[in-house]
């Protein structure tokens, strides 16, 4: 057991790790926003941007991890303290697939953009935004669920999802009459339906990282689980 | 450190928890090659099988990981072993996901089916099946690579993920053909791009595990490095 004052070195350390996983899901939220700004604009140099952004993002998460595998090394840390290290790999795990969908969603800018997208196309770039606003302020809960250990917080998260797969289905819906109508749009409306995917499973990334937090605080493993057995396990 | 004794009943320990990984992916494996069978027969009693097969790969997930935590809590495990423990905890949470995609392709069977798909329409149900082929043996490939711990079979896993990638590509483009020809099909031919695109996932997941089974053989953390750089850690 390691005493007092390498304990508190631990904490320290466990604080460091812990700010820059702050900053990487800070990083991967504004990601999302410039992917969807790009969309919105077609902006060839936003989109770019994104695209940048996830060399750092990668590299973070490569980084933490292995700040991670030194502190275990070093530190042998209890059995307890172990699961936070665990959940903090699993955390950074998700933020880099968020990072992923904001990729995505700029490779479809410039895919739309090179394939000179028809002015005459609706695009329901509203509903769109819609859907990316919901994702991100799950995103942004979770994130802060992370930073306060928070599980209320994180049970909030959990059930703002059905909502963000509801807006999928009703924009996947849309997407399919405006192909039916005008048969010229289909390539594009296919890039908007993944865009609108990559933007639902920024949701589900925040339903992981919620669950994750929960296991920390309370032990319990509640993926699969149903709503009232989680309930059950934040009370 | 633990004596001879301990690292013995550890190693024993790891072993039973191998097994049931093998057991988990052997699970997942059918579970996909029956939802492609559902697909291309039009089968609802297979397709049911498969989303009561996710059940079982669900709890297998929970419960291993539960046997990790056990063993760390009981070993306090060196560096080493714990980077192994932390990979068979990231091979399991890639092959639930194997079991989602495959419930997803089930869930797709039972929707066209309810919408009465039209005999008319043309499924490319061969190319579909030989993608689904292309990704299940990267699959059984990967979870052979984690039996042996063999990196050079891990590296071939990496190396056919961009054929897979070729393959979804080309259907995507099949598809958009089939839905200009006939726009009535357009619904159900978004179904299939899900589908192509869960198999292509399928095929990111088992590139995943090749990459945990470097990194704990090689100590090399090869996520995002390019293909020189992963030869490189290998040999």
């Amino acid at each position: 057991m390691p005493d007092k004052h390498l304990s508190s070195e631990f904490d320290a350390e466990l604080g460091a790790i812990s700010n820059r996983v702050m900053e990487m899901g800070g990083l991967v939220e504004a990601q999302l926003a410039q992917a969807m700004y790009a969309l919105s604009h077609f902006s060839q140099e936003t989109a770019s941007q994104v695209l940048e952004r996830e060399l750092v993002v990668n590299r973070m998460e490569l980084e933490i991890d292995r700040d991670l595998s030194g502190v275990i090394a070093r530190r042998q840390p209890t059995a307890r303290d172990l699961r936070l290290l665990i959940a903090v790999s699993k955390t950074i795990a998700n933020l880099e697939r968020v990072g992923d969908e904001a990729a995505r969603i700029a490779r479809t800018v410039q895919q739309l953009m090179k394939a000179g997208l028809s002015t005459r196309m609706r695009l329901p770039v509203a509903d769109l935004a819609y859907e990316a606003e919901l994702a991100m302020a799950s995103l942004r809960k979770a994130l802060d669920a992370f930073a306060r250990l928070d599980t209320a917080r994180a049970l909030e998260v959990l059930k703002q999802d059905d909502q963000i797969d509801q807006e999928f289905d009703g924009l996947l819906r849309k997407l399919i009459t405006y192909m039916m109508e005008d048969p010229r749009t289909i390539s594009a409306s296919i890039d908007l339906v993944f865009v609108a995917k990559a933007i639902e499973r920024v949701g589900d990334h925040a339903k992981n990282l919620a669950e994750v937090i929960i296991y920390v605080v309370k032990g319990t493993d509640v993926r699969h689980a149903p709503m009232e057995a989680v309930e059950d396990a934040v009370r």
